[in-house]
């Protein structure tokens, strides 16, 4: 049973939907991360779900905090090691499947969640249902990119470790829509993801899907590039990258893992002597501006998209810097009416679709 | 019709055939690279196939090439866009071809070329055969990586898009011979990738291959750590991830791509101000340290496994640097006697296989 503690939010407030549970960093970096998007920002309040006798406490501490939160009430917790299927039988009482429940019941149209990324796309599956036109929904990241905007969309990010011709047509529209809506790029430009840029490379069904995406691009709104590599994943060929949830999960984490690599040893080279201790003194300012670039922790909001509303999945491993991104897009993409505009643009593609077949 | 001019090589040294053609930076980055690996390595010989009436002015500026040279001559090129299929039409005639028959024929015993990689497996294939025992043959690439040696192997990077459970044990099987001799690893550790380190998650054929290869690690001297991530192919949870050759391509292009976007921030951040330009002239030792462990040029020799005889493919790109570490690697793998010890490897496993099957 959850019971739920209103606050005086103002009417004009975007009300967000924060699960303050299951994170690596437990809910004290939440609230941490809410503070701090709260303070830059006077339009956003939240609901926030998870044992509000825990919960009240860490806020009571935040100024900017006041009045702008809701307490939902919800005392299980989604445990990272929790399997889907074991969460889908017995997650009701927990505070993701309550951060979802805000949303499927309207009270809220973004939630939030650092929590178990299986666990989510599930209960966000059975909560909120799929779109009509919509098969397999997909998890969208932000990925540092040369591009003008910082960064790229991939998805598929591991949603769904398959996707044929017509999930990629699917994933071609909801993440022209979203760089529409969350980067603000009029005519986003989409690739393919294969082993080669050439027309005979790669699987069957992606030349199937390469012909397809092509021909609904002038329809969708966006420029068709064709086939990309992974090297365009940071690359600038194009804005959004569409592949299937297993590649797309390998990839993402790979250059995840690359980039913390080359992080680590940076530092290493910097403590190797005197000199270049004093250099990295210096140099300080600059090192900074390059990490922020291509922090993870600053991009790391992941949106379920193909959802009829949306849910932005934060690393499970984010501190405040991280939660108060993922709270950022949120609100970005409540305040853009990005769920509604996305629902309409997958029906009239669906529709369209349909019409060509009769 | 090739010709063929035989220097006065001695006998202990190691010859290696190397195709001068193909790469994005010419056959005079390929002498370069040649010359700084002669010049480091008292035992190592060449065979340089190519047009040689090209070649031999530029072998002749050389000191440290004087009489290591052996040239085949072999006016035609394969082109990086050539296809495949029209290569093994028309390949015959040119450097890819003439320097992997001199493998064929056992004047040498490892190939080295820049060129195109479609072509260059697909000669192979004609030009070695595959091993007994080897179903799809492998292209096995180094990664930067947190382990000791400095990088790990990983395999397929995309010699074939598609890889059943078999496929993937041959690949455990020769990525552990090949992290045996190539980084004198006593046992290496074997990880195959997958979306998640979980018994449930993948696809049903990562299932089978995760049972299969663990029941061959002891008949096969390696450790079999089970499913990996993307995060693992930098990291040193294992020494050899095991992948299909569309996700390895996809996996190992994002990986780079990332680190290239880095070093080109943080050059950017040091332009920045005065006070960082400063700090960048003291901080140059430990950048250039830095770049040196992860400039793929050093670690760009992947290596055909599966076949009665050993190709290395440098990076299409590679210059004088990258050809370099590309016959360093060759020599080291001719020199273990790796070709014969790999076919004995998979030999012994396949026989062993058969066994149980009766």
């Amino acid at each position: 049973m959850t019971t739920s503690t209103k606050t005086q939010a103002k009417s004009t407030d975007v009300l967000i939907s924060v699960d303050a549970m299951g994170g690596d960093a437990g809910p004290a970096a939440v609230v941490a991360g809410m503070a701090r998007s709260a303070q830059k920002n006077p339009n956003i309040a939240f609901i926030l779900h998870g044992p509000t006798d825990v919960l009240r406490p860490l806020v009571t501490r935040r100024k900017t905090l006041m009045n702008r939160v809701e307490f939902q009430d919800a005392q299980d917790v989604v445990l990272m090691q929790d399997r889907p299927a074991h969460v889908l039988r017995n997650g009701k009482g927990t505070s993701m499947w309550s951060a979802i429940d805000a949303v499927r019941e309207g009270r809220a149209t973004v939630a939030v969640s650092c929590g178990n990324t299986g666990a989510l796309m599930a209960l966000s599956m059975i909560g909120l249902k799929k779109l009509k036109g919509i098969n397999r929904p997909a998890l969208a990241i932000l990925f540092p990119s040369r591009n003008p905007q910082g960064f790229n969309v991939m998805l598929d990010a591991g949603a769904d470790v398959r996707a044929d011709a017509q999930d990629l047509l699917q994933y071609a529209i909801m993440g022209s829509s979203y760089a529409r809506n969350g980067l603000l790029l009029r005519r986003p430009r989409i690739g393919l993801l294969n082993v080669g840029t050439e027309q005979h490379k790669g699987h069957a069904e992606l030349k199937e899907a390469n012909e397809l995406i092509r021909s609904f691009a002038d329809k969708a709104d966006f420029d068709f590039v064709g086939f990309v590599e992974g090297g365009d994943i940071p690359g600038d060929t194009c804005d959004v990258i569409v592949t299937d949830g297993f590649t797309g999960n390998v990839a993402i984490k790979t250059g995840e893992g690359t980039a913390t690599l080359i992080g680590d040893l940076l530092q290493d080279a910097f403590r190797y002597t005197p000199l270049s201790r004093l250099a990295s003194l210096l140099s300080l300012t600059s090192l900074r501006r390059l990490q922020k670039r291509i922090d993870p922790r600053r991009v790391n909001g992941g949106v379920f998209l193909g959802l009829a509303g949306t849910v932005v999945k934060s690393h499970g491993s984010s501190d405040a810097t991280g939660v108060s991104a993922a709270v950022k897009l949120a609100f970005q993409l409540a305040q853009s009416g990005f769920s509604e505009r996305l629902s309409a643009r997958v029906a009239a593609v669906a529709e369209y679709a349909s019409d060509s077949e009769t």
